[in-house]
């Protein structure tokens, strides 16, 4: 089959690959109907984490299954799929808890190559979660932003405790940005501010239930934040970047007790242990447990109560994958989505 | 009158100081029945915060109400009261949402120098909380700890869910940490470990509650902690130190998705953007908000059914405050109480 490879930083190759085969009784391999490029697909793109190649790369997901291994109950060949960026159990204590992306089975499905036309998932009785039915063509980006973008958005909103009455702060305008924007409009905040310097992304977050935007940064952008709330800052921040500078611009937003959720893959960040004490903020994040929301979004994008596709402004034969890259890692796109 | 007054690191003297009086309407002025010593004093005394001296100290107290300001309306001359160790309106946005170290009228006690026969109390009505009656002798060590150290553990637990169901451990055997221990007993935790080497503060946290004792620190003590928790590290911790080890022995003690209080106040503490956020942790912290819980407290100490005061080990007149500093210094006394 064909998948993308990563050789080195600027150079990803779209190769012939070995084909998925079951290796365990739990394991499920799927035929994609859609994946894509990630935000955090370019760190290593950029160099800004080391690539041990050549080796796979992707993470999101949606397609038919295939095959299933002999302990899998829970899907079967010929159902439509929406799975995780890593593999769970969905039954340890841990993920019993809501935290499946650190079940203590967990596997990245980076390590699998989700860039591809075929897919091996572990686990696939805690991973995937089947569709109703076939979907129509255009369900198809949005169920695939449920795979990581939306979830991961979701996942922030809700560690921000973005909800009626809250005045919520977004700090990056990328897919996951702006579907956290999304998110706390269906988790009912009553203002949403997010910054974006880009039109395009401004309009996108004003789709999704943006009622203010900030387009100025760092301090600048901290004191438009007080300004628009009473001087207080907000009661929610979504921090959905993950530097040193997003990281501050959410702790200094935010108001004595708010929350901050944070799910920018953190790079090159140390927070001041002082400054976070006299914030008084909650700090919560990390990798979005996309399983806990996945029957959720899905039922929400199945009825088209939500439309989060809409951050795919790029489509690509999977053949033009080092395209897509291009084209995010130099903004020129929100979010590239490959047909295999 | 007198009281202590800071000139040099190790170099802490009772001295005659100016007798407090009203300055604003807002104000009252206290005649102190008990104050004490508190570990955050030890920072200033040990040379770890710099001295702008010769300067006033001490923020924890409990007296009766000599003189009040015009505005005053909540407390008046003859009552008991206990107050926090900052002053706050209590009528905020940010008071009214439970975070009244960071009112937006905040002033620090610790420089009005509660060390003190006197003291002035600003914004007394939302600072001070009258005790139902004059207190019997024996209450007042418990109703000083309210003041702060039991506050401040009481916040680090429920900023760390202690409650029904989970299992807490306690970093830090200083009278905060100790009464952390107390605190998620009251709330419901249905097993407490605490961290200590010293067998009398053992004792004292297993008669405030603790199920468990870990004497192990580092690597050590986590790995101590995972194995009594099935391997996946506690629901809540209770961060009571403030350094660099403690804060990560709290992070690493943790299980995913579970709630880490710290009060502790943060020096040199850097945290990794990338650990906290594969940590799965909620963070939250900072100055206790006193005020929040004084009622609660005082009725549980009023009608005895918690005895925070064991905490003090050590009493001394106020004259003597140099060898209380010497004795909680070398760690000879867990808490020292000052009879002014």
């Amino acid at each position: 089959m064909r998948g993308v490879m990563m050789h080195a930083p600027g150079d990803f190759r779209v190769e012939e690959r070995a084909d998925p085969a079951i290796l365990k009784p739990t394991d499920a391999v799927i035929r994609l109907t859609a994946t894509c490029v990630c935000g955090s697909d370019l760190w290593p793109y950029r160099g800004a984490e080391p690539i041990d190649g050549p080796a796979p790369i992707g993470h999101e997901y949606v397609g038919i299954v295939e095959e299933v291994g002999s302990d899998v109950k829970a899907v079967k060949p010929g159902q439509f799929v929406v799975g995780g960026f890593s593999a769970s159990d969905n039954t340890c204590e841990i993920c019993r808890a809501g935290y499946q992306t650190s079940c203590v089975q967990r596997e990245w499905m980076n390590s699998m190559g989700a860039q591809a036309e075929r897919l091996r998932v572990p686990l696939a009785d805690g991973t995937l979660v089947a569709t109703p039915g076939m979907p129509d063509d255009d369900l198809i980006p949005s169920l695939l932003t449920a795979s990581d973008v939306l979830a991961t958005g979701w996942f922030a909103a809700v560690a921000a405790q973005a909800g009626p009455g809250k005045t919520v702060a977004v700090v990056g305008d990328g897919a996951v940005g702006l579907l956290g924007v999304l998110a706390a409009r269906q988790l009912g905040a009553e203002r949403i501010i997010a910054m974006s310097r880009h039109e395009s992304r401004q309009k996108l977050a004003l789709d999704f239930g943006a009622t203010d935007i900030v387009a100025e940064r760092g301090d600048d952008g901290i004191e438009r934040i007080k300004e628009l709330t009473g001087g207080f800052g907000t009661h929610s921040v979504i921090e959905a970047v993950g530097t040193q500078e997003s990281m501050l611009q959410a702790i200094r937003s935010i108001r004595p007790g708010g929350h901050v959720g944070y799910v920018g893959v953190a790079h090159d960040v140390t927070l001041d242990g002082q400054e976070l004490f006299f914030s008084h903020a909650h700090l919560h994040g990390g990798p979005a447990p996309v399983r806990r929301f996945l029957p959720q979004l899905i039922d929400l994008i199945w009825n088209r109560r939500i439309a989060p596709g809409r951050v795919f402004d790029l489509t690509l034969p999977l053949d033009q994958a080092p395209e897509a890259y291009r084209a995010m890692d130099t903004r020129q796109a929100i979010k590239a989505l490959l047909r295999p």
